[in-house]
């Protein structure tokens, strides 16, 4: 079986953003050698994440509006506060960012797809996405080939 | 490594329905030939989703009912609108499912499950689900099975 | 191909608790064998989760409160009961947890890793998480490596 991995750094420029990435997984596809098999990718920050969605600018403007509204940056009113957002001794800073963390979670971390005959399976309308809930940043996507020749 | 695509086509009749794919996945492991491995699911549509959960009629509709609250059809009231909702170009129609993307994001898209023995290994009351969003509508599921023979 | 699988007891001490479970990850990758290949584990339940994200205190105590602000033990008020919540015959008692299922959709049940050279790959602040969402209970963790020698 081969197994591939790379890294692709991912440069955002906003707070909040989407990065359509799936170019980077299928070069990992024709570069890995695999014919059939699985390629997967997922972010290595806890502050972004990893999507597969419709490849729009209105809709991803809506997944980040609709995430800010679920998992908001300052504590919803009238709830909780986070209690990550205090002095952090291990980081000699304020936390700040318990809300992008939030949204990591509920928009998930990772994306999965079929390789056959050498190419990436996908439906005619999905695009991998990385997600920036706390940008800018310089970012890490681990991309892994797995399968037969 | 044995390595199967099999991809099933489902059919919703309704708006928002929960359809059970765990015998679609049991019956791709048993064709698939492999003992020990990976078997694993994917939507190929972008206003739809899979995800684990207990399979009881009751909370289907629970299930239904709280991602509609989470992401709404129409957009949240005193919040901002859907920029998907739209004319689209490219689509030549109005965009409309800026909350069933939305509700794809955040209930997820794909399952893994472990093969051992031939068999998919599942707790005792996990099911599989496609979950229709914007339906009704023909729709098709990737399911792939990895591993050793 | 190596494929090697490994069920772990966790035993939740709370109703709502994140239990650190990389640990047991990166020691079913060292004791599988596999040099290159892919690490992944599973909650074998539908109302507890997986999930990767910072391994804070702080952080963990937010997760918790979001996703129970998200996905509430008590109906929202103003809006519907949950239809869970009724006397289940094949159990022979009341359904109480709809909200517990739904945070497990909406956290995830699953999460992914690259192995390389024998170790686990993740961002140096990942961790992954078994997720209580209806505690004290004993529970299980499906863990799988695959890959190479």
């Amino acid at each position: 079986m081969i197994v591939k991995l790379t890294r692709v750094e991912v440069q955002s420029r906003q707070d909040l953003e989407m990065i359509d990435i799936t170019e980077h997984i299928e070069r990992a596809v024709a570069e890995s050698g695999v014919r059939d098999g699985l390629a997967w990718a997922m972010t290595a920050h806890t502050s972004a994440g990893l999507l597969v969605t419709e490849g729009i600018e209105c809709l991803e403007r809506d997944v980040l509006a609709h995430l800010e509204r679920l998992a908001p940056k300052q504590p919803p009113e009238g709830s909780y506060g986070y209690w990550h957002n205090r002095y952090l001794d291990f980081d000699g800073r304020l936390g700040f960012n318990a809300g992008d963390h939030l949204k990591s979670i509920l928009g998930g971390v990772n994306c999965l797809f079929p390789v056959e005959n050498g190419k990436l399976v996908r439906g005619s309308r999905q695009k991998a996405y990385f997600v920036e809930y706390d940008g800018p940043l310089a970012r890490t996507v681990f991309i892994q080939v797995l399968g037969n020749e």
